[in-house]
């Protein structure tokens, strides 16, 4: 074959000889939404360190320095009394901690725990090496190619969760995946929490809005995997994301989160939500400082409610623009900080949690940089608990469906990165070689047609069509893509089998609290 | 600051606040496009290893099978000359290379080298831990978004070689960045070479495509510096690009360029096009085998026309869609036999060269995150100079405008990536958090106020208005910037000075080799 990158001549007499060979096997008809098969996720190589051994320690030492001379405030009484009781220093909100303190709870979480699923093959190890992306959370918005841009709806909400079963790569639900501002605040969490148990069979999130809300949610995980609440003390089966109300807060919802989960022994991500240059300091070690100070205090305090309780360092540092106030996502200084995130939490060996994020407005290219620089620093940074892995659009304030399907996409093509290189003898190739000799081409050798169905990886969205056929089909950008494929993805659809019994009692248990009357909205 | 992932409520408060805060800085009028000032990059961590020391021994090791036990043509009667007085067996075109021989040219080339440019500011270090971003080059089409896709044109070359210039974060020029299809194939090389002298003052690639043209690029290297022939064989001072025609067979012209250039001790970069699947082995280590059996042909050949000459490990290894034979690029296979590319070329001691690339048809989604994806590889694999830096497009047969603008955003967010984390007293930021304390904001701190101007990269494309600014301003998507940018760019374009005794004396060589003829046309 003829081809080269300096004689263009010859490179597209090439393609065009590439293509009309593989167009045989050209697909017809309508395919399912190619996709990986379930598959766990472990990281064959080491997570990369950005900073020295010693950078690391300067960072924790300067935590700990912010712990102890400045402090910070836990806004709910109780929660000051068990940290006074364990030798905090407590005056009026704030709370002091000795470093010897904060080392001594060091090492007392796991670093590896498993997060069970009602179905026992969606169950995810957390930590070490291994990887797990959830869906988008918590958006106050959707978008789609016909709707446009509108408020959460319970309908948008439930086709997402339909969105984060059909797709493989999704491996827990990280939350609303867009905010059901339809349904009533004070019972939205017991629809929205039955409809993850009845539309998926993935392991879930429960907010931590409050005492109701949490035990809510985890007798919901409880009847969901049919369990007794001595079993469930013993297997996390949720879990939740406690942010800081950065800088150096900790508010009382989102205490009492905490007391309810780590006092049964399920898992609390704890995530301060450092903006550089405005909630932390304008630089990047600053805010990791800041960063670090809140998670320590967050993993002390879920240890004083229960030694070994499951902890999640959560890193969510980034920056804004400084000429706007813009938050700003997937950057460079986010790459950096959650790949040095990575590097802290394994000195505290916790499991790390970080997110695929990006700024932009629409499912445009810069959409597409962003999280793929995101998804660099996460997949180097060690990242175990991807939050808004998929859907994420806006700075966190749209839920995208067609976000959703490229980054499926994405995730999928980082999976695909993550499976080790095989070098047997037969993959090295050289009788293939042999076989084809100088100026031959592959196509026909045994090595390709033993292989060729299942050697590379297969797109969900990515356009790999000549320029003609391309024009021929519309000029389809990728969204446009997406867009196609969310909708096959919701026709096909199925919903994962629920035990009678186990859905009787959900539905009894959700019918109860909202006569109840759900759970206060004053907060 | 009330912020939180999960209330979105409060979220978008602070987000308004954030942004109220910072409006009072937007800029107003034009302004020149954001950049980042010239800057030598180089790589502050270590390129990371896929596979194993004893697995690259592996693919070495099948590399010395396939040289010694199956050979590689060579198609010029000189090269195979000298491949046998040197010791190689030569059966008609067919060469085979002793496992022993080959090993004794690994050493020989330099591990590091300065490709120098005529402004001796743009000169280059190739190797070790540097790293220098090109053009696209040699796309046979052009395009932007009024003038659609087009066949290449002088007018356009000279365009994208005001922009090379124009943009601090390109290195080089990686070769013609469209073909000049309108200047006739004889005496391209001559305009196209005067033009890279004349609009650019940064170091370039003159094509290995027969004696004539290689020969002509040298020399008019030599005059762009104003320097001695002694000089130039002191002083790389262009470098090529050679396809070896996988499987296994380097061209005349290409070998003819090999001899003209590492005899007179410039740069050569020989780099294998190994398509998994089509011209390589189905498989990613069988195509890294044949690649790394082709680029150590290519070692040994450039070492032995002139020992200690500089070569560059070219890795070009991606695979194809088994489904219809179209060229994939920017996929997790092109990333692995990328990383890998760059372990195989330490093994040997030599620069890496890579490139930066896509398979979309438009500047849209795929081709930001096939790019990035493709930079990832890069920059973790540890890539020393890397091709197709800004520009390509639809694998590689189409040079866009816009996505010459979009790569030199990825581009600079790369270079912001490599750069080292402050990790200063003053970066670490405890004043700056005590000054703010629990609850606050850093809009108004003394840290910020000090360091805020410098604080955060500024992106060239990226939009972070919020969705009200956005919409006003008429939902502009990434390629619609981009579009607006390079216009600008082009506007504000300067030529580099150059010294008119330079400017006369490669006038007058241009002059005289047109009027002789240029270059033959029947290869």
């Amino acid at each position: 074959m003829t081809v080269s990158e300096t004689s263009p001549g010859a490179t597209t007499e090439t393609l065009r000889r590439v293509r009309a060979a593989g167009r045989r096997q050209a697909p017809t008809g309508r395919q399912p939404v190619p996709q990986l098969p379930r598959r766990k996720l472990v990281r064959a190589f080491p997570p990369m360190a950005l900073v020295s051994a010693d950078e690391i320690e300067a960072i924790h030492r300067a935590s700990l320095t912010v712990l102890a001379e400045i402090g910070m405030d836990f806004t709910l009484p109780e929660a000051r009394d068990l940290l006074r009781a364990a030798g905090a220093k407590v005056d009026g909100e704030r709370v002091r901690f000795d470093p010897a303190m904060v080392e001594s709870y060091v090492g007392s979480a796991p670093a590896e725990f498993t997060l069970h699923a009602r179905n026992p093959e969606n169950s995810r190890r957390i930590g070490g090496a291994n990887m797990a992306f959830g869906t988008v959370a918590s958006p106050p918005n959707s978008s789609d190619m016909e709707g446009g841009r509108r408020s959460g709806s319970h309908a948008d909400y439930q086709n997402f969760l339909r969105l984060a079963q059909y797709f493989n790569c999704i491996g827990f639900i990280s939350g609303y995946p867009v905010e059901p501002i339809d349904l009533h605040a004070s019972v939205r969490h017991l629809h929205a929490l039955r409809d993850m148990v009845e539309l998926t069979d993935k392991p879930f999130h429960a907010y931590s809005l409050g005492t109701e809300r949490i035990r809510d949610g985890i007798e919901i995980a409880r009847i969901a995997r049919g369990i007794s609440p001595a079993k469930l003390e013993e297997e996390p089966s949720l879990f939740t994301i406690v942010n800081t109300n950065s800088p150096l807060k900790l508010d009382t919802p989102m205490l009492r989160g905490i007391i309810e989960m780590s006092s049964r022994n399920q898992a609390v991500c704890v995530t301060p939500f450092t903006l550089a240059g405005a909630m932390a300091p304008v630089t990047v070690a600053g805010a990791l400082v800041q960063q670090n100070a809140e998670a320590l205090a967050g993993l002390v305090f879920t240890q004083i409610v229960r030694k070994g309780a499951p902890f999640i360092y959560g890193g969510f540092t980034s920056n804004v623009d400084m000429k706007s106030g813009a938050p700003a996502f997937g950057t460079p200084e986010y790459m950096k900080a959650t790949i040095v995130g990575g590097q802290l939490a394994r000195r505290y060996g916790v499991p790390f949690r970080t997110s695929n994020t990006c700024a932009a407005n629409t499912v445009d290219a810069q959409a597409a940089y962003e999280s793929v620089f995101s998804l660099w620093g996460v997949t180097m940074g060690g990242g175990n608990l991807v939050m808004h892995g998929a859907g994420w659009l806006e700075g966190g304030l749209v839920a995208s469906f067609e976000k959703f399907v490229l980054d499926c996409d994405l995730i999928q093509m980082v999976m695909e990165f993550l499976q080790p290189l095989e070098t047997t003898q037969d993959a090295l190739g050289v009788d293939a070689i042999r076989e084809v000799g100088p100026g031959g081409h592959f196509f026909g050798a045994g090595h390709t047609l033993a292989r060729y169905a299942e050697a590379f990886y297969a797109p969900i969205v990515s356009d790999w069509r000549n320029n003609q056929q391309w024009l021929a089909a519309g000029k389809p950008e990728a969204w446009q893509k997406a867009n196609a494929v969310y909708k096959q993805a919701l026709a096909d659809y199925e919903p994962p089998a629920l035990d009678t019994a186990i859905r009787d009692e959900l539905g009894d248990f959700v019918a109860r609290r909202i006569t109840e009357g759900g759970a206060p909205t004053d907060f």
